[in-house]
């Protein structure tokens, strides 16, 4: 691969809460998403989950408190925890979670996304 | 845990090429490292290893090419692939890779570094 800039892959495009993969590191994703509104509460039996915000403001809603994160703060839901993002305006967030992990978990429904392969 | 914020992390330390653990998922680590001069030529077999410059500029010398990054720029070097990473002037840098990767890889020496748990 070569170098891969933030920046121009966010230019890339402009849908909310669909990841798109943009580095492989052994069976890991780097993905990054943008977030706007609120996702779905959900958890990931199998995986921990890695946030960190390149820009702007996420709320990672757990059942029992919530979890704020700007531009360079990261966070990671333990595996098996239910969690809801939620994003008052848009947000792009880096990811990394094993390649099998899919963006609802448990949950399923409308916002279940294929991960674009960007790399 | 609770969120962590890449900025407060490195300025708690000031030592170059010792990373700093700042966040576990499953069993991998995310790190922070600062980087000044000259690393030393090596490889890691049994893993790729994923870097992002924070702040500063990053060279990652292959014995091919060089890869240069800046902030919010990301590489993935490939297990098994010699590289050395420099930095002109101090460079802080995110890696992610399984817990059990050491910074030397094959080399070892007197830069091996223990990664000190800051989670």
């Amino acid at each position: 691969m070569d170098a891969v800039n933030l920046d121009a892959m966010l230019a890339r495009f402009a849908d909310h809460w669909s990841p798109k993969k943009i580095a492989q590191v052994n069976d890991y994703d780097v993905r990054i998403v943008k977030s706007q509104g609120e996702f779905t509460w959900h958890r990931h039996i199998d995986s921990d989950e890695f946030f960190m915000v390149i820009d702007g403001r996420l709320v990672i809603q757990l059942r029992d408190r919530n979890v704020v994160l700007g531009p360079r703060d990261v966070f990671v839901v333990p595996r098996g925890v239910e969690h809801c993002p939620r994003a008052d305006t848009e947000t792009a967030v880096l990811l990394f979670e094993p390649g099998m992990v899919i963006n609802t978990g448990d949950a399923g429904g409308a916002l279940t996304a294929e991960v674009e392969d960007f790399g």
